[in-house]
């Protein structure tokens, strides 16, 4: 527990229950309350996200006022972004999924930042490796259904114009010092690095700069990205924009079960949107941490844990009929379903919705200007 | 002399020949020699700029490594600078006029960086002073006649995409360590001035980045700038490029005889250019430093000392018949010509230039857009 280190670009220690809890007290982020829960649950009509019910978004701040502001007519919009170091891997589409389903129910703007800057700065990479991982994911994201009108994708370097005039206002208010102490960074690290933050902070407000109007920003972030936002949340009220609200998740279990983020390092330590059919039955029998017992007789009798599985837990997020999830679940818990069979209906769901983002992307391929930023382009 | 300090952003402690000595020590830069003004002298066919006659421009980087691809036929660039955070006096336009005539004896490019992203970041200034500040300087620049042909004006927050693209190759190279050490900045410095240096060294790579042609790039410019480009020197070849040349000014004496920069924080420290014939005279007579004698007898006897006066000075740099600077020179030092005498030449002087620059403003003003960076106009 001692190891336990988060920062955007380091996560090591393991990350149970307790660990959670001590970085929700570090970073100073508040819970989700039930009574937070039910206002959400009745904005989207009874039908809650998993993410939610399943308290993988498990915090927040000031996601009431967020709720306070829709619930009075008054716009806001959604903000999330992706690192483009690599391919993308079932696990790092989760979270747009969620914002997917976020921009669906409130029906609002969505801002989707691509930290190519930052990859570059921070990574052995070039240049070149990052623009082609920024074009893949871009589509891979855009894929999953998002709302051409609403959806605005920001390069930072294609948009860097705009980005960096206003990251100037950001970095006047955050000195070296604050830098250092909230992302663990030191003088050793390049200057680029130590800016970056100022670049990732701009979106919080970028709406709001634009268009004239002051209006509350909600973030959805995997808690390692919290020091962007706390420091946002420090700047924000000084150049005249609202601080940002957030709803913050867990990471999500990877596929070898040990409760960090998946990795995108080894081609077995994940799925990727490009694995075939055969590929992804493979990694799931060989590779996925299950929660079943060792012996089918073992498995016959006490039934496995779908908590820690990582083909139920997949399995879960993509299978939309939510009572089926509920009946495998007791199912697979109560010893009906076995390990094996968990991981082919797990293997089974996860290809066939692979299958459908290939199909889609084709179309997106085609139209991926219609979703690239546009200042000038944009109505509000 | 203990409190010589000269970055950047702080000039202070007397600036004699011996402090002069000292920095180019301390900066490891090379006194341009008798063999090197040849050199020029003839490329100029006879006609040494008075800034280089009169060591002005002193000292130097690899500038025969310019001249030598200068007389081997290849292809080099200038690129020099300014800050936008007031009016520009004379001082700063005299350092403009140098370099065009670089620009006409080479017949070159030239990169000219408005660093409006810096002086935001360091001053007290809002955006749109800067901005004013901005738009006025370039026309001011101008007005002195560039060629708009071979003439590029790069205002740091308008070439953002561009400059913050190739800033991040530069930025990757630079640790903080290094920044502090080179500029004298600390931990409680914005993030925004520790990564500027990043901005201000991409011109002197960035024709030959646009163009895929390996140039070299010579950067006239005063002492205190010599920080940048020696970290410059340090990133370049690890990214690619030559080293940038450079060739080196003293600061020009100001109005009031000090050594240090002309400053244009008091109105009475400077000849503004928008002053008028009148206010020209006055502050002349008022405030000039005089390397005249305290009485009309002892001038008539011992004459004055023309390398201090800051009358003469001006007068020496505008008028272009070098004959008539000669020989006013030696009346005013033999006592012909009494200080009020040497004061009223000189501020017809410059009020003729500063009516002609007026003139010249008009037809600028209308063509401003031909001289502004633009990658995809550019030829070479």
């Amino acid at each position: 527990m001692g190891d336990l280190n988060v920062t955007p670009w380091e996560v090591s220690g393991e990350l149970n229950d307790e660990a959670y809890k001590r970085l929700v007290d570090k970073f100073g982020v508040d819970l989700i309350s039930d009574k937070l829960l039910e206002r959400i649950n009745k904005i989207a009509k009874g039908k809650l996200h998993p993410f939610l019910k399943k308290k993988i978004f498990f915090a927040h701040r000031e996601l009431n006022l967020v709720l306070d502001d829709y619930e009075n007519g008054k716009p806001f919009y959604l903000y999330t972004g992706r690192g483009p170091s690599g391919k993308m891997h079932t696990g790092h589409l989760l979270p747009f999924m969620f914002t997917l389903w976020l921009q669906k129910i409130f029906n609002v703007h969505l801002l989707i930042q691509i930290t190519d800057d930052e990859k570059f700065l921070v990574k052995d990479i070039s240049k070149d490796e990052v623009a082609r991982f920024t074009n893949e994911n871009i589509i891979d994201i855009l894929s999953l259904g998002f709302d051409p009108e609403k959806t605005h994708i920001i390069s930072d370097y294609q948009q860097a114009k705009t980005l960096y005039y206003y990251a100037t206002d950001v970095a006047k208010h955050i000195t070296s010092s604050t830098i250092k102490a909230v992302f663990g960074v030191t003088d050793s690290d390049n200057i680029g690095k130590l800016f970056f933050p100022s670049m990732q902070i701009v979106p919080s407000f970028l709406l709001s700069a634009i268009t004239g109007k002051k209006m509350r920003c909600l973030i959805p972030y995997a808690i390692d990205q919290d020091p962007y936002f706390r420091v946002a949340r420090d700047v924000l009220p000084k150049i005249g924009y609202y601080k940002p609200s957030s709803i913050i998740s867990k990471f999500l279990p990877s596929l070898q079960g040990n409760s960090a983020k998946m990795s995108s390092s080894k081609e077995e330590s994940a799925i990727f949107l490009d694995d075939s059919r055969e590929v992804v039955k493979k990694k799931l029998l060989k590779y996925a941490f299950s929660g079943g017992r060792d012996t089918l007789e073992e498995q016959r009798k006490y039934g496995a844990n779908p908590d820690i599985d990582f083909s139920f837990t997949e399995y879960s997020f993509l299978e939309e009929d939510q009572n089926k999830v509920e009946k495998v679940y007791q199912d697979y818990k109560t010893g009906k379903i076995l390990s094996g069979e968990m991981k082919l209906m797990a293997a089974d769901k996860i290809s066939s919705f692979l299958e459908e983002l290939k199909e889609r992307r084709e179309k997106v391929k085609e139209n991926i200007s219609a979703y690239m930023f546009d200042e000038n382009k944009l109505k509000f």
